[in-house]
């Protein structure tokens, strides 16, 4: 039951979706929050950052092509934001609107879980938003010895090479990274690269870890070739899943269980078949 | 279930109260419309205008302090707000946003059945913003011959009275108009003067239609008084529920029959009271 007290988030994006709406009011009512979750698109950004500030808006998640036009009418941006120029989530504390990057802080904590050493090379397939939050985050948690792979837009992905101090090239060579990163849509669902190899095999066999950031599926034809090789894997779902919790603690100051997340997911993904099986907690 | 297409309505004023809250979304529930309904403060009532706009929000229902400071930051005025320079219900048709005075609307269509003919004389007691929606309907459903009471502001009375063309008093002296109107807080429930009369009985019995604007409780001493004498009564309670109804049916396009009203109404009163005796339709 809404009320005068109930906390809203919203969602800003071109084409707004329902994960956002089922996996935040899901969790909402698993824990007893009095808050609700609404998707918008916008057709002015800074007009509506005003709204969020002026009506109390608590939260606002932030996807293309809001990401970096919504930056200059923040009050503040955390390191998570700084270290990208790209701001995905936007906390309201009393009309001080902060903007944090929760993508860089799930592959960042993804990474530091990550048995390869930082003295070890990688390289980084992608010259994307996403790439960068990669990027960044990798040299925060201390890798060093990178390259950066464009074959398709070889200047954006030197250009982004040297803003984080790695090298740039078009193809791998006979380079044999220890940890070998897919940031392009290459394994996507729906793609016309859904059924291709981000890596050569040759190269996945050489390699200590492989992390995809595509999470649709949740098993890409690298994902399955990195788990059938017995290689430590980071997937796009476990990106998902870190940044939808980061936002979630975030907004609500409650960290949600793991088996709560695996819920809210699960509903998130297919809200029928959950409901076939479930009961959706009542509404406080 | 909020998703994407759910259209969404916010209520605006300094101290965001429950009613609307339950008015709208029982009866969005009730009806199957795909609306939610939240009540907010702003801190900055232009951002929250630009706001709405940029959301694509498709309506706001305006209180104090904002009914005429929202007013430059519209896009349309109605007649309605136009007669009495006051917005309480904005309506957003593709960024397009129109203010309107649904207290006007219901003000009016009740004088409208009223069975006084407009021959005879009115008197107004008050000159606050209801008593300015009061006397604007009054004059464009055709009376002319009445004087406006404000024995408190005096001067704010002869205003009110000049704006219109009608004389003003600070008492009714030896008048005996036909149709009388209490437009102040006497007789308000949990006010100073909740158990006093707005007007002696000498009048109420020489009147012939007795119109109260307090709607809290919806039978004050003039209202009982009134039909007491079997005297034809508006009370501020059909203003309170025909406004509601002329917003909803501005954001939804859709008008709820009366027994629905009411059934809200009754939610809305007391929702622990009227979940011990029915349920609630369930989301669409």
């Amino acid at each position: 039951m809404i009320d005068r007290d109930t906390a809203v988030c919203i969602s800003l994006a071109a084409r707004p979706g329902n994960h956002g709406n089922r996996f935040h009011n899901f969790l909402y009512a698993e824990l007893g929050l009095n808050f609700l979750y609404k998707s918008f698109t916008s057709s002015d950004i800074g007009a509506t950052i005003g709204g969020i500030r002026s009506l109390g808006i608590r939260g606002a998640s932030v996807s293309m092509p809001y990401k970096e036009s919504c930056m200059p009418f923040l009050d503040a941006l955390d390191p998570s934001a700084k270290a990208i120029d790209s701001v995905n989530t936007i906390v309201n504390d009393n009309g001080k609107l902060t903007g944090y990057n929760t993508d860089f802080i799930a592959v960042r904590d993804l990474l530091r879980d990550c048995p390869v050493p930082t003295t070890k090379s990688f390289a980084l397939l992608g010259a994307g938003g996403m790439a960068k939050a990669v990027l960044a985050a990798l040299i925060e948690v201390g890798y060093t010895d990178g390259v950066v792979l464009s074959p398709r837009n070889p200047e954006r992905g030197a250009k982004l090479a040297a803003r984080y101090g790695v090298e740039s090239d078009v193809e791998l060579g006979d380079r044999r990274p220890a940890l070998i990163i897919n940031a392009t849509p290459i394994g996507m669902a729906g793609g016309s690269e859904a059924d291709s190899l981000a890596y050569n095999e040759s190269v996945v066999r050489t390699a200590d870890c492989v992390f995809e950031v595509v999470y649709l599926p949740p098993t890409t034809p690298l994902v399955n070739l990195a788990r059938s090789l017995g290689k430590t894997v980071i997937t796009g779902d476990q990106v998902m899943v870190r940044q939808a919790t980061a936002q979630f603690e975030l907004y609500t100051g409650v960290r949600p269980s793991a088996e709560q997340i695996e819920q809210a997911e699960e509903f998130s993904a297919d809200p029928d078949a959950y409901l076939a099986t479930h009961t959706l907690a009542t509404s406080h």
